[in-house]
């Protein structure tokens, strides 16, 4: 999954969206709540509120909010309808349920610690293994929200196929991710940059940065099968939003980033280790074999060393004025300048960032 | 989840049907092992193939074969063409697929050993919690399946609302079970028949009973709204096979059954223990409150004692009858001889079974 601590869009919503996307979140709960569809104790009422609350609250909502911006700019205007606002806040809702569910069961396969500051869900006392089935009924509320209301718009259709296919994809880089990683602990030489830039478009690309743009561009009216240049351009800035944050999570600063970064520890198939595996001659190899993967902070430091030997942080600048380059060089052959705008806007928000 | 070594429907499908549903497993497989929407290496080809098999298949397909037997008895057909097949084929494997995720997450949840004679899909070596994705892939791939086998089909919308709607009330029956026996572990009386009843009702009688049967219907061309009396028969007879459930699992015979149970052991919120909750003086109680829950089998012992000497038997036949009766004089008050035919079927397939 994408890092938590880290703005997918920063500074996205101005105060009166926040508040109005707030506002949203009320009304969806409470919609949760009262479904006819199942006969509540007060029990599992409880359950859910808080559940939601731990679960869905937290992070900075720049999924959510940005589908608010992206539709604005689609549409050229300033101010939404109480209706236009109300359904594109409702699809950033969604988005970040899914987020949440992701999250949720993430943690669990990871065996993590806390998330957002706060312990994960399965750690708090009394929920445990309960949260994978919280999990479930996460994605289900996706379901039951769009239902609610969308049932009877002409992109109904179009809405649940583009979740669907989203969660598909992201489950399945998960899928990839998990299964890579066992190998890789047996044998480090499975990483390298196409596995790596398969799981990571595929984990979090998709649904961080696709998703909240094609949510507005089906609220726009628009046919999303016009628009596979967009997506390709998204999840190429979804891929390079994912490479800062795995070299953040070496070079960046613990400080201001707000963690400390483990990707060394914990044997992740990090796009510095693959470009240390691609650079590295058989010394150097050595070195990454008999370190990578262990939380004994000399081997770490060794790690390190190694990275910084072979240059990575220079290697890094380069990709990044790079992949900055050729994104604005794709957006601007896009036929739309709104379409444009909204994607410069995604890539301004990330661009080099330091948390 | 219901149990697995148990019939819903003994002996539906002919020879030759089951032979018909066997070969588009193979197919739905293979398409989704070609999903253009993932780019699969072969390591994650592998697994999902040898995930599949592990899961979806080794259980008696009693609910996807009622799809293809129920569309049968309401079209009034014996044969159906090749096409009218191979869809009611593919509604069957979803409804399968769909039980294969909720198994796969339930034994997780619930710590279990075995599923269908062979070790729980997270206890085999080196799947572990990836088997809570595994899960969600095999949630995935029934919207993928409904997207290419019926995008397009006038009630494709229906199709997806049903699955998600079944799916939302099985996960909040789960949720309910879930919550209860961590309340009844503190305090059995936590346990009465109202709570037995929803738990049984959402996570088990829905996407059982009336699932397989609204599949036909939508196959059929028919308007599930019309179909409400349809749905709470079928769910009450839902409620009724888990009641027998609860009661083979102390009274049954194990040799026959294929297992031997542990509701008394396990705290389970089982028909019998709110039974006997109902109709226990005082002393009595004490010693349920004592002895149900423990693994001690001189406390198990114990509390079949009691259900023999508070005649939980005789009451069980009573209840059996007086359902069969209700279920008989509202199935005959449905204005459809198709319907009914479907009904009884079903019905026929569960009374007074032993196993
Ligand atoms: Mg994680
Ligand atoms: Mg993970
Ligand atoms: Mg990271
Ligand atoms: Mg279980
Ligand atoms: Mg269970
Ligand atoms: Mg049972």
């Amino acid at each position: 999954m994408a890092p938590a601590g880290v703005a997918v869009a920063n500074g996205s919503g101005s105060a009166d969206t926040t508040a109005a996307f707030k506002e949203v979140y009320s009304k969806l709960k409470e919609e949760m709540l009262e479904d006819p569809a199942f006969e509540f104790t007060d029990e599992s009422l409880q359950w859910i509120d808080r559940m939601l609350d731990y679960n869905v609250l937290g992070g900075k909502c720049n999924r959510g909010l940005s589908v608010i911006d992206s539709y604005k700019i689609l549409k050229g205007v300033d101010v939404l309808s109480k209706e236009e606002t109300f359904l594109a806040c409702t699809l950033g809702w969604c988005i970040e349920w899914l987020q949440a569910y992701f999250l949720v069961l993430d943690d669990i396969m990871d065996n993590s610690q806390t998330r957002r500051g706060q312990p994960c869900w399965f750690r708090v006392p009394q929920v445990g293994l309960i949260a994978v089935n919280d999990g479930i009924i996460l994605r289900n509320h996706i379901s039951r929200i769009l239902q609610r209301h969308f049932k009877g718009k002409p992109y109904y259709v179009d809405l649940i196929d583009l979740f669907n296919e989203v969660e598909f994809k992201t489950a399945s880089g998960q899928m990839l991710d998990l299964i890579t990683t066992h190998e890789g602990e047996k044998d480090l030489t499975k990483y390298n940059l196409t596995v790596h830039r398969r799981i990571v478009q595929y984990k979090t690309a998709y649904y961080s940065f696709y998703l909240p743009v094609a949510c507005a561009l089906l609220l726009a009216g628009e046919n999303l099968d016009n628009f596979g240049d967009v997506k390709n351009i998204l999840v190429e800035m979804g891929t390079y939003f994912q490479v800062q944050d795995d070299y953040l999570d070496c070079f960046g600063d613990p400080e201001f980033i707000g963690k400390i970064g483990t990707d060394i520890e914990d044997y992740k198939c990090s796009w510095l280790v693959v470009q240390a595996l691609e650079r590295a001659d058989e010394d150097q190899k050595r070195i990454l074999f008999e370190n990578y993967g262990k939380s004994d902070p000399a081997c770490v430091a060794k790690v390190k060393d190694l990275y910084k030997e072979l240059k990575l942080e220079e290697v890094f600048h380069q990709y990044e004025k790079e992949s900055y380059n050729k994104l604005i060089v794709d957006i601007e052959a896009q036929p739309s300048k709104a379409v444009q705008t909204v994607l410069k806007s995604f890539l301004h928000k990330i661009y080099k960032r330091d948390k």
